[in-house]
């Protein structure tokens, strides 16, 4: 069965790999990128996320079977614009094309988080962030930039278990999961691979059981589950796929 | 590819929806519990457990290439067998034949938790769990019957994470993941919806956020994909399949 899915962040990375998987699957994709993708969009400004939504609508008015939330950047010195994509960008894909989706007989969501949302983090922003109070959440998060990227990924992750269980989600039959990828090799960490002292950073704080990091075609089938099972009960989880990173620094959470 | 793959507790509910499942898709199973199987084995023994594992070595001297150890009793008037089959049980399959699921070249095992995992549970009987010290895990256990399933799942879930992560397991490439189904409508549970305040009480201990309970099969999916996926990356994961309990109780955490 051929299913309309919507990727953000589908330019590169995990998100581009999810792209070739699902089209090779006879899936119908509609890419959204900065740019190289179906539809053009900056997720970091709210002009940007209406006129995503509206690209959306025009390309599937009979509606769309899933959405991936990927777009986002690790860049520790754009913390405004981390925590601007990272979080109020994908909650806004999710939110704007929640209506959209709810046209499918088996809708499905995932948000890519990532290993870092079990980091330390910034409660305050992360508390704004779940009040929706992007302004404030830009302007504190703009002089600790240490802590942006694991604070958005914490404030992603936390808004999904919330919204899943919502009425609106939930209750509407719509299965809504996080993933939280370890270290995969990607555009966005390639810059980290570069680093001898940035390669023994990740392997301290991402430390791994199995052999070699991952490429992103092997989180896209994980990713590539979630959008199209059948089960009806599966929601509101982050799961990691990490080689066993949360696993080793978490013991004992069950 | 037809993979070989043990179920235990292939008898009924998950593990026999599951060998549908499998064997509907092409693969060979080999199902263990107490009867009506390829193998007939009391795993909450020490003798059922070795002749278990020594009629798949008969039966599969080449290997096999996944293991679902699925057997489990919840029985508030049986505290130690419950111990016994859930945990100890569980542990001595997926030890026991992990040098067989070692000359897969795609090994993936898969533990079956419970929602119940998240409940109050026995420290004392835990510690005594993952020490591997049966005789008093079960002597301790024999007068709380109230916590000895959550107790049990607790300290499946508990070993499922280290022993992922460990050198014989995630070092090897074999992915060992735990899934924690929420309420199932299986012979398990039938007891519980026959009656009018258990039906209440698990409204309570499991509420969910989706239109009604899963079946057997439903989870069976998850299960699938846990024992086939084709990355090597995701390991030591507890996946609740639960209609969003956990996400309902445990809103911050992830």
């Amino acid at each position: 069965m051929s299913r309309t899915i919507v990727i953000t962040g589908a330019a590169s990375g995990i998100g581009a790999a999810t792209v070739v998987r699902l089209q090779a699957a006879g899936h119908r994709v509609i890419g959204v990128d900065l740019r190289g993708t179906d539809i053009a969009a900056d997720l970091g400004s709210e002009e940007g996320r209406a006129a995503m939504v509206a690209a959306v609508e025009k390309m599937a008015p009979e509606g769309i079977d899933g959405i991936v939330a990927g777009a986002g950047i690790s860049n520790g010195e754009l913390p405004r614009e981390t925590i601007a994509i990272n979080y109020f960008g994908a909650v806004a894909t999710l939110e704007g094309l929640r209506p959209l989706l709810q046209k499918s007989r088996q809708p499905r969501a995932v948000a890519i988080c990532s290993t870092a949302a079990m980091l330390p983090f910034d409660t305050e922003v992360v508390d704004l962030c779940s009040a929706g109070d992007e302004a404030s959440a830009l302007s504190a998060v703009a002089d600790r930039p240490q802590t942006a990227y694991a604070t958005s990924k914490n404030a992603l992750a936390r808004w999904v278990r919330r919204a899943a269980v919502s009425p609106e989600w939930g209750g509407q039959g719509i299965l809504l999961n996080g993933i939280g990828p370890g270290v995969v090799t990607t555009p966005m960490t390639a810059p980290l691979f570069a680093q001898p002292e940035m390669i023994e950073l990740m392997r301290q704080s991402n430390p791994i059981a199995v052999e070699g990091y991952a490429g992103p075609d092997e989180i896209a089938e994980l990713i590539d589950f979630l959008l199209n099972m059948q089960n009806h009960y599966l929601t509101g989880q982050i799961i990691f796929i990490d080689g066993g990173s949360d696993a080793i620094l978490r013991p004992t959470q069950v």
